[in-house]
């Protein structure tokens, strides 16, 4: 197993690839290989192990109810499967995990990753760090949601990032990762920026926005 | 303090009154009281202790840059304050936190609970499932957010509950909790089921459902 990728894992930041290497020989794992195409777990199955993937990617996806095909997101390695869902009341898969490529698995069995918790504060709060960053994001994505309209959720999210006296601020994310947290197509995010700059609320130029009229973006909010 | 309140705090599930003096009395902790209209914690200020409500209610609150307060929840005593902000990059109260009715909040240092979750398996388990349950909820509340139509939510909603095999079902919300849920008014969610039953895709007793166009269900969703 190649160590190396492993200490760049959420779970194990800030421990060496010996350390790692030392860590894992005191707990109970198992490492798994899978093939491209192979479906590694299926939406409803319980959650019953901390599952790493060591080397390769997979993909999270939906079927809806008239069949159609929903990607959730890639999680390559050295990303971790379901890390919320092996706690809470709902400890299932939300979603079908399928490889897209070949790879390997490292799995931990719950009550041995809980020992290993107890045992080693580092990884108790980089597991609590990981399952609250997912909290955390969906509580921004939400609040995003909520906005009506895409104008709406541009504004508030330039408003946020000038903060109370910024008046010009650096865009953090592409037009792309924008469309993508907002849940809306990319040539939406391009037309609203433009409008709003037409409209004189903002300049925009590249990744650097102006904020022009900061009542007016407020007030796109409640739209 | 009135412990037996405290042994109904999901944070202590499993553990007796005695148990939790017992627990306590190994860690250093604080007791403050709040007065009804007081600010206990401003959006945006980090979040470094575990914080009990013990009596007493408290609310969260966001104020838009409009100037519009918008309530988001109370939370009654023996309820957590943003146990899923403790950990994480944005490690901050996400709203403000203000008292409802005069009361009493435990409170336990950051690095303080971390040792006492090293060293009780049964707070730990809790806690994870605290946080995991808090984001469990939120990616449910988001898959009903990206529906566009009421009916389309209220489709996904009876689709699911039903599941693969039964065509008949009884609510476990309330009209007035799936408006919330949903983020809707009520009377949007009456009007609603009612035009789902003209129009021929269920019938509905009170709580109870009856599938009668399955598929029509199913295209609701992707309208």
């Amino acid at each position: 197993m190649d160590y190396s990728l492993l200490s760049q894992a959420p779970l194990f930041k800030g421990l060496t690839a010996d350390n790692i290497v030392t860590i894992l020989s005191t707990v109970p794992h198992r490492v798994k290989k899978f093939q491209s195409g192979s479906m590694i777990s299926q939406s409803g199955e319980p959650v019953n192990s901390l599952i790493v993937v060591i080397s390769g990617v997979v993909k999270g996806e939906m079927v809806d109810y008239t069949g159609r095909v929903i990607k959730i997101e890639d999680i390559p390695a050295p990303g971790a499967l379901a890390a919320a869902f092996m706690f809470g009341d709902r400890n299932r898969f939300p979603v079908n995990v399928i490889a897209v490529s070949d790879g390997e698995l490292l799995l931990i069995e719950k009550p041995d990753f809980l020992k290993l918790l107890m045992r080693n504060d580092i990884i108790l709060v980089n597991f609590m760090d990981m399952i609250s960053n997912r909290s955390q994001f969906l509580s921004e994505k939400i609040k995003f949601l909520n906005f009506k309209t895409i104008k709406g959720k541009l504004a508030h999210y330039i408003l946020q990032k000038a903060g109370k006296d910024k008046l010009s601020l650096k865009l953090d994310k592409t037009q792309n990762d924008l469309a993508d947290f907002f849940g809306v197509a990319r040539p939406s995010v391009a037309r609203a920026l433009r409008e709003m700059e037409e409209e004189g609320y903002i300049e925009a130029k590249g990744k650097y926005i102006k904020l022009i009229d900061k009542k007016g973006l407020a007030d796109l909010t409640i739209e």
